[in-house]
């Protein structure tokens, strides 16, 4: 059994903010959004990234249009070092996107990381330090004006190389690590500390980047916590707040939307969720997610699948079939209601005349990622009889008649139950010939016919039928083809049908074309069997559907 | 580009709250649980369980300790049929766990769940329909009183199967699906009409179960809309309000959570995340975030590893590395910072007396789940001396002298960058072997020796030394052991080394005890290097430990 946690863990205090305004809030623009996937999320891989790895990861966040891309720790060893200098020599770096490094507040560090820009036009050199209470006493063990006091060292370094590299437009960022977990006034605090050495302006804001390093609350609490730092901080107008969720209790995007509302005009992650752990807050979904509000995010994943194969090759991780918008699983439905209700949506879509999106259990419409909708229905032996129909209209262009429709998902519910496993279209499409145009033994195949027309009207059908290998000519009158057939059929081997529905539509188009046609049979001894014929003559399909519908007699 | 979406989609509308009382609560207390795996999340699944995943499934859900279990939709087929009511008849549901069934609000359907439940003590009937906007346009072109109609007729049969079932105690459910997306007061007007007809008491309460059947919005909204019918409902008392968020933003746990803040009472879910598309919430999270807050869930994953791989088992679906709690990597620190950070929160551990638990970046202790400490620090390029150090310690005991450490990890450092993958305890010590404890060619190994103690105190080293394939006799004399081999190395050698530091420890314990010896050694040239020795005899791995030391001078 779980230990009683009540000896061991404590609920998170919750933040003194008596007029929030946040959860009356919606998001209306979108943030700034910093890529750290080459830092957060490099420096928790199994294995990092090498400088080609490095490379393909970088080149897929300027495409995906991220204009601040955080590329590493370049003091952290000379693999990281070399990559920063070569991205920054090579000119691979366009002029509307900026890098940043991080360093810790020490100052042969921040100078390697100064030296790793040498060149660039512009950069953000992002210093960093804990300042929770667990940090300072466990870690440091330092006091808040020690703590504090290593941050203002750090950014007077930062003024001083800064100054000393004048051919490089400098920004800053600092973060208080720790951020969720510290005292607020102490982050201010020490926040304030920083500006007073870098002096930012509106027009030369300093990015205070507040993490939730370890998430250790419900994202309500990190929202409070940005619109307390957001109320305090002095010359708000002169920072830029930005978020830094990380996911260890499953609500880093939660925590960033609602940091969001409360105050936060940037954002840090990674794509997909990469990083420390559980990983930082995923990019990909807190930036679709605006884009379903109808928001643009200022970011391009409308080839979500490239984005999950970089991913994946960068990361040598998979990207779970769940993951929301990107996974393999997240716009399919195996269940029959759900199949159904999709059917019904996309024709609702195809009928109206607005673009408005409004697909049942599809909160996006696949194709704005890139996504057919071939992978949207997919059968098991949850299916129902709309997800077969629709597999088999996808794949074959037959419209089933909705009776028919309810006959044949029994067959596919048996065929499911016996294999117990996914069924794919060519599943399927067997059990459908296997049932429906196949001529079983001892049954009913149709060889050379001849129809005509009587001068009253009346149909003459006269034809060979085979059946346990011996040919039979056979005919039959009616008052139509059908019933002519059916007539034949019921003179030469004594099998009655009653025709109850029929319907026939083409398939395909131009010389390809051919007919389909179904019919619907009530037997003599009152059950329902369905025929099904396919020909590229509409005669003869009408012909293979009665003698299909005979054969199930 | 991905399109301008804001000609196809919408903000989601905020919900009129003005009292909003959720953001300022807290949860103290666990819900109920319902496990869906067997539900929700089997018909999510490329291949739904068979019966024996379905068991081993349902045997782990009882082992968690979850008392309501969803155990299928026995109307959709004869395996969900022959499943659940195989589970009744065997008596395998132990007393204080209740099975539920899902149905929809069709006769024949509802009659069919009745009957698969059979013999069973006491059992829960779903009922659901979907009550949504696009759902009544698109799906069933009804009017909102049709709709309440199917759930009104549907309740009406529960009712009466109950009333001809007397031997089992039945309780219901009632979801108005895609409550999220509907408006609220027609929500509040469904399932009143449904408490109409089954007139739940406080006693014997209705759960009305309000599904993010497709989320659509920011977690706070949900909340939003929880609190709101909370509050509108009549005979609150009598109802029990139950969750049941899907992950399509990526915030079903926060919505869970939220959810519960604004009054909750009960969270539908499954194990890890699984259920349809991205999922439904995630059981295991919700509850170790509870527990993580000092609040027992009453669930019990301290197998955490037991649970992920009966799920993967049974679901066919990975669980990814980065899962809250569960992934392979959520407690594992790669960079030497963080790893640094760990070393002295698990040391401060040890040496509070307190149970609390408070190590940096980890955010419960592993041990809780069955999770041991040794996969935390794992080393790669991005690792520093202290996770090294850990390794070192936790494999072969050897505690590293901190200079010692920081002279090591620059090999270590050297080996991540050349070998560019993580590297595994084997390859480590590889690297450690291979500096400090092998002879290089044409270096020095010991062969016997003999130390003698003159009467003024003076040591005397007499031994063998083999190098290059000769041996040599060697003697020196010095004020203890460690400076008669200096002597005699000298003596022979005229390699000088000054002995800086000493340290020596015991590896092991009882008769396996070995000894380990560290020195570091100043050459003539002015560097500094380290030697260690590893011996039975503490005198012998003292000799090793300045040979080791000569061979790298």
């Amino acid at each position: 059994m779980l230990r009683d946690p009540s000896v061991k863990y404590r609920p998170f205090p919750q933040v003194d903010l008596p007029d929030r305004q946040w959860p009356s809030r919606t998001i209306t623009q979108p943030p700034r959004w910093l890529s750290t996937d080459l830092r957060d999320g490099n420096q928790a891989l199994i294995d990092p990234m090498d400088a080609e790895k490095k490379t393909r990861m970088f080149d897929l966040l300027v495409k995906v249009g991220v204009k601040e891309i955080e590329v590493g720790f370049p003091s952290a060893g000379a693999v990281e070092f070399d990559f920063i200098s070569g991205l920054v020599k090579t000119g691979r770096i366009p002029d509307d996107v900026i890098v940043q490094v991080l360093t810790q507040s020490r100052r042969d560090l921040i100078e390697t990381s100064f030296e790793s820009l040498r060149g660039a036009p512009r950069a953000i050199v992002h210093l960093y330090n804990a300042v929770s209470p667990a940090w300072r006493k466990i870690v440091f063990g330092m006091t808040r004006d020690e703590i504090k006091q290593i941050a203002v060292d750090g950014v007077k370094v930062l003024r001083d190389q800064a100054a000393a590299q004048p051919g490089t437009d400098w920004l800053f960022e600092y973060s208080p690590e720790t951020f969720s977990t510290a005292e607020l006034d102490f982050s201010v605090e020490v926040c304030e500390a920083v500006m007073d050495v870098l002096q930012p302006t509106p027009d030369r804001p300093l990015i205070l980047n507040l993490p939730a390093t370890v998430e250790a609350a419900t994202p309500n609490i990190y929202a409070d916590q940005i619109e307390w730092f957001c109320k305090h901080i002095r010359n708000r107008e002169s920072v830029v707040i930005s978020l830094h969720p990380h996911n260890d209790r499953g609500t880093g995007v939660a925590a960033a939307e609602l940091g969001l509302m409360a105050g936060g005009d940037r954002v840090e992650g990674c794509l997909l969720g990469n990083g420390e752990r559980t990983g930082n807050c995923d990019l990909v979904t807190v930036a679709l997610n605006m884009y379903t509000q109808g928001l643009s995010p200022g970011l391009d994943f409308s080839d979500i699948d490239e984005i999950v194969n970089t991913v994946q090759y960068c990361t040598q991780l998979p990207v779970h079939p769940r993951t929301p918008y990107a996974g393999e699983l997240v716009f399919t439905a195996f269940s029959g209601s759900h199949q159904d209700a999709i059917k019904k949506g996309f024709a609702a879509q195809e009928a109206r005349n607005d673009e408005l999106w409004e697909v049942p259990y599809l909160p996006i419409d696949p194709a704005d990622l890139g996504r057919s909708y071939e992978a949207v229905i997919r059968v098991n032996s949850q299916s129902g009889k709309g997800g077969v129909a629709w597999v088999i209209e996808q794949d074959k262009g037959l419209k089933l008649p909705k009776r028919l429709q309810a006959d044949f998902s029994r067959h596919v519910q048996a065929l499911a139950d016996e294999t117990s496993r996914e069924l794919n279209a060519a599943d399927i499409w067997g059990r459908f010939e296997d049932t429906y145009l196949a001529k079983p033994a001892d049954r009913f195949a149709l060889g050379a016919y001849d129809e005509t027309r009587a001068p009253n009207g009346e149909r003459l059908f006269v034809g060979d039928i085979e059946t346990g290998g011996e040919h039979h000519s056979v005919s039959g009158r009616g008052n139509g083809l059908i019933s002519s057939v059916v007539a034949a059929i019921d003179d030469a081997f004594a099998v009655k049908l009653e025709v109850a529905d029929y319907v026939e539509h083409a398939i395909g188009k131009g010389s390809d074309v051919r007919a389909a046609a179904y019919v619907e049979c009530r037997t003599s001894d009152g059950r329902t069997v369905w025929g099904v014929g396919i020909d590229e003559d509409i005669a003869t399909a009408s012909v293979r559907a009665v003698l299909s519908a005979a054969n199930r007699a």
